[in-house]
């Protein structure tokens, strides 16, 4: 019925229109009741459109502290602040993710690496559809080590490339390898150096970046438990990696720009870099740097989102 | 000085001794000091022999509240509770991982999926090392799909096997793939299924652990946001891995069982199964029969604990 052969490489979109969430999965038509594990949320105990149907940008990041913090701050942009100032996780019962939502914001958080946020977007992507949800654009915000950059700039994706500096990702289905796109939408990319540039902040670039399987062996790292590998073969791989056009290397772009893409979803990834890799491989900077560091996404996607509903 | 050569491909243990937790990075002689970044503990900071140089049994999970209440099982069987019967997450300064210790026993969340358990176990091998630990054997206790089995077995892991039903795991370093034994202990494997004819509580069986790199696709579920292959392609891929040997199917064990064989470090993987894979894919059952469920894995690797130890 859906034979695993080339046609499926790179399908399109499987949509037929841009601007509504619909599912690849001919499936799911079938099912009465829809129960998102990971999420603790289900069709048949959820009101899925009430509660999410004025949806417009979601926010995913790896911390749920961090997602949380989101929440509060675009509440506060938009003044949209909840009397108490507190965000209820909508994901309460259960500890896998975090999620909170103010206005037509939904901030969650997909823990470390593919196949973390994979589950994730899974479920994220099949509860928009279930709201009904329209007109949704994605961020990725998080951290990331930079090449060749200053600590604490920010890099927009041009696009995710694997570990050999592919634009691709090897999705393994039924014991076979499938390559998928990782396209990224080039007009969001460009509005969102423009924030930058109205913001004027900090350091941002546009640049690919690398989405390894791995922090420590992956990423050329000497400080793991295991490095069978020089200091010499460490920094020929990252200055490779940089001659390709990778400006920063972290562990979800890939996944996260396919699954967007196949959902016809307009996707972005925003991420800041903790260190240069090419100085070195520990976070060692203080606490309180890093704080500022982590908030530079979140300042330039919460601007973004004020700018797309006429508040700035 | 370390070329990626097949000469690396199997390499065995780094270690003169079986009984020490041995690094396989010559490199990390020549730091100063050690930052384990998403453990926020460092040997600058914290006096690791001190603080966990009598560890003998480390078990990881995915959740961090599962982990927590796995410290306080320990805690009551081996008559070691805190008097306010509370137990400090040790790991308080980030919210990556959690970790717990009472007596010898440390308990770890590792989050879900191949790269976050990567990053939590460089992390401990080297906290390990760094605390002079030996005789250490690390459990993970989790939670699988089965296939053929009743909801609710528990599966002793013989060997971890990835998509295609291979014994290895592949790691990819500096951009090359570099293919890594899976070997668990035998021994212990056995010694642990004596132990579940011990309590009588709940059906054990040894068998292969299917470990994949995406819980929807890559398990042949139909339910997620993208399924573009038949329920008869499906089912047809679940019996091939039956009849491989597979009994479960989860997302960690394979890297699992390569970190700690290179490390020299006795491991185990006892999941329980929530639901037959044969069956169906949504995990339906109550609240309260998965609960129950969970706690099968601790029940059996705290009876092995109190066994060594004598208690039993």
């Amino acid at each position: 019925m859906f034979p695993l052969t080339k046609q499926f490489e790179f399908p399109e979109p499987c949509c037929d229109c841009k601007n509504f969430i619909h599912l690849c999965n001919p499936h799911l038509e079938k099912m009465k009741e829809d129960i998102l594990y990971h999420f603790a949320l289900g069709t048949g105990t959820h009101d899925f459109p009430a509660l999410f149907g004025d949806v417009k940008f979601v926010c995913v990041g790896g911390s749920p502290s961090r997602m949380k913090a989101f929440i509060a701050y675009i509440a506060e942009e938009l003044g949209l602040e909840s009397s108490g100032c507190d965000y209820p996780n909508i994901c309460a019962g259960t500890d896998r993710y975090a999620m909170y939502k103010v206005g037509p914001v939904l901030s969650v958080s997909h823990g470390m690496g593919i196949p973390s946020i994979a589950i994730m977007l899974h479920e994220l992507i099949k509860l928009l559809y279930h709201a009904k949800c329209s007109n949704v654009t994605i961020f990725r915000i998080g951290t990331s080590g930079g090449i060749g950059l200053d600590p604490g700039s920010v890099v927009i994706t041009r696009e995710s490339v694997d570990a050999t500096f592919k634009p691709q990702f090897e999705q393994v289905v039924l014991g076979k390898t499938v390559i998928r796109s990782t396209n990224l939408d080039e007009q969001l990319t460009k509005e969102l150096m423009q924030c930058s540039i109205e913001i004027g902040q900090f350091h941002t670039v546009i640049g690919n970046t690398m989405c390894t399987l791995d922090f420590y062996e992956g990423q050329g790292r000497l400080d793991g438990a295991i490095c069978l590998y020089s200091e010499e073969e460490k920094l020929q791989y990252l200055k490779e990696a940089y001659d390709s056009g990778v400006r920063n290397i972290e562990m979800e772009s890939s996944v996260f720009a396919a699954m967007c893409n196949l959902s016809g979803v307009k996707a972005a990834v925003v991420c800041v870099t903790l260190l240069d890799r090419l100085e070195g491989d520990q976070i060692s900077t203080s606490h309180e740097v890093l704080v500022e560091y982590q908030k530079r996404p979140q300042k330039l996607v919460g601007y973004f989102i004020k700018k797309s509903l006429g508040k700035v």
